[in-house]
């Protein structure tokens, strides 16, 4: 433990100098620590859902040549950072060294998991990803990564099966930062209609609970085909369910007036592109849009708004929120129906 | 005027169906009006800042290669829509022919500038951009554009020379939106200390003087170069000036922090990429972010404020907010030291 190391990793940043590791090309992935830093093994990567995606459509469902893909940006970049959709995922494992002056508060044999990007984890695999089909966005893995002094992380809760556990700290963001949006309006006297744009998935179910919790008026989940309108129907997350392409904004809107909005509060929680002017159409002048897609366009958001004259708040979904894990997985704990989705997809 | 009309433009779309202007590859450009519609006789193009430093960049100066390339850009997709930034710009011109029932307040022989990104507004451009060297972003011009039921645009004011006006109109959201976010501090008792990146330019200048009529606390401009240091001297629009490469978050934050900081607002105003991780390690926990840059990365704002557990509220620059053609062209008025800014650069 001889290195010297900044919390914020920039002394793993190999290209270009003097950036972040999150904008980095290629991290070092030295297994010597230094002192702030911890060292875990890998045993799950869970991918992004926008760079799963991406990856699975470029090779045509070719699982094959997704596991190679993620091979050769592992080895290259030193994280798994896609470079198309500039996402990543997050990780699970076990703490195996504790530098010296690291105050994550963890320690030698914790199971843990990541709540920061792959894009900025140092990552070295050592497997060839031998026990994983390239076919889904969870995946076995060893190998191990480094966690720097301002990396948050946390210990997997034993009540809960591990795959479930990830899978929520993976999109924990979501929940607590619609909770804190939705908040501000009851605090102001206003009962928001709330309206989830992908509401069956991860970071939209546990938003819609969070939006009740919140104290949300009228909760509405958009989402792209009947098989998820049937899903949600007997979950209990949303006032009402509808269908509509996130794609199409005049469709969407039309949708989400229809169920009552247009949305005080629209969260958008879809990861294909394309979804930005929708979003706006379907929010009410003054309203607020929380974009969690790793697949939102910056320009297409701020220039649809103006384009349309639309005075709403967009906001960028920051990930961190303190507390959200814990937040996220006693959502998960106290809804049944955000529960039995989770269990779905693992 | 036979044409049926969509308030938002999408009669306009040729491909892909069904998305908004904004996302379109392709727009009609046919002169023959919708019932909502008004034609603008275009004297004048403004392109956006990160448009054209992008197309300045990538030919080397050459000013016969970058109106090449925009007149390919105009003619291909009918608008001036830049592929690589997604940016545009806006216009000037004079109303041709208002349509039966648009509602835009505009009347023939009106001089006006859009408010809304040359990036959704259909146009053709007829004299081949002869009066334009290819080295400014102000391009003079010949031709027609199109403005829709719900495309803002305004008179322009007859006490400012014409390209005074439009370079205010430019940016005008900014300043608005960075005083309504201020004002929300001082509302809660907070005078907070406000850091605009790129403080010497135009969105960035008349942020500076947005934030302190709206209550801030201590301003702070940060310059890339000592030009701008000197030119930001004697114009009394920030309480500290302080020299910084905005991408390089180390060297930002802190000379953030020495100027007074970190910030409780920072307004992100420079047109190149990178800056996001900087932006956010300037800025206190709990305090806010405006991206007005068109070349912010959604992902990189979101996961690198993830990575750095920093809890800020990240917006999404709107540039449209009501009221603010007039706000900011009254603070142009109001104030020596922006108008002297805007003076030099034209």
């Amino acid at each position: 433990m001889t290195r010297v190391s900044d919390p914020t990793g920039l002394h793993r940043v190999l290209s270009p100098a003097g950036v972040l590791p999150q904008a980095a090309e290629r991290l070092d992935t030295d297994p010597e620590l230094g002192p702030d830093e911890v060292r875990i093994d890998v045993t799950r990567l869970n991918l992004d859902a926008a760079s799963f995606r991406q990856l699975f459509e470029k090779h045509g469902g070719d699982g094959h040549a997704v596991r190679a893909e993620v091979l050769d940006i592992v080895r290259n970049r030193g994280k798994m950072h896609n470079p198309v959709t500039g996402s990543g995922g997050m990780l699970t494992g076990t703490v195996a060294e504790v530098g010296r002056d690291a105050s994550v508060g963890l320690e030698v044999g914790d199971q843990v998991t990541t709540l920061v990007s792959l894009t900025l984890t140092p990552l070295v695999i050592t497997d060839d990803l031998a026990g994983w089909d390239g076919l889904s966005e969870q995946v076995p893995c060893q190998g191990y990564a480094i966690l720097f002094g301002r990396t948050i992380a946390a210990k997997i809760p034993t009540d809960l099966p591990t795959p479930l556990a990830l899978a929520v700290m993976d999109v924990c963001g979501a929940p607590a930062l619609t909770a804190r949006v939705v908040a501000r309006y009851v605090d102001r006297g206003v009962t928001p209609t709330v309206c989830v744009i992908g509401g069956a998935g991860k970071s939209g179910s546990l938003s819609l609970a969070a939006a009740a919790k919140a104290g949300a008026g009228r909760t509405i989940a958009v989402v792209p085909v009947q098989r998820e309108v049937d899903l949600l129907a007997d979950k209990g997350l949303a006032d009402v369910v509808t269908l509509a392409d996130a794609r199409d904004p005049v469709a969407l809107s039309a949708a989400v007036i229809d169920a009552g909005g247009p949305a005080d509060v629209t969260v958008v929680c879809v990861d294909v592109p394309g979804c930005e002017g929708g979003a706006i159409l379907s929010t009410a002048q003054g309203g607020t849009v929380i974009f969690f897609s790793m697949a939102t366009s910056f320009t297409a958001a701020a220039l649809g708004a103006e384009g349309l004259a639309s005075d709403v708040t967009m906001l960028v979904g920051n990930g961190y929120v303190p507390g959200h894990a814990d937040y996220a997985m006693q959502l998960l704990r106290d809804s049944e129906g955000v529960r039995r989705l989770f269990e779905r997809r693992l």
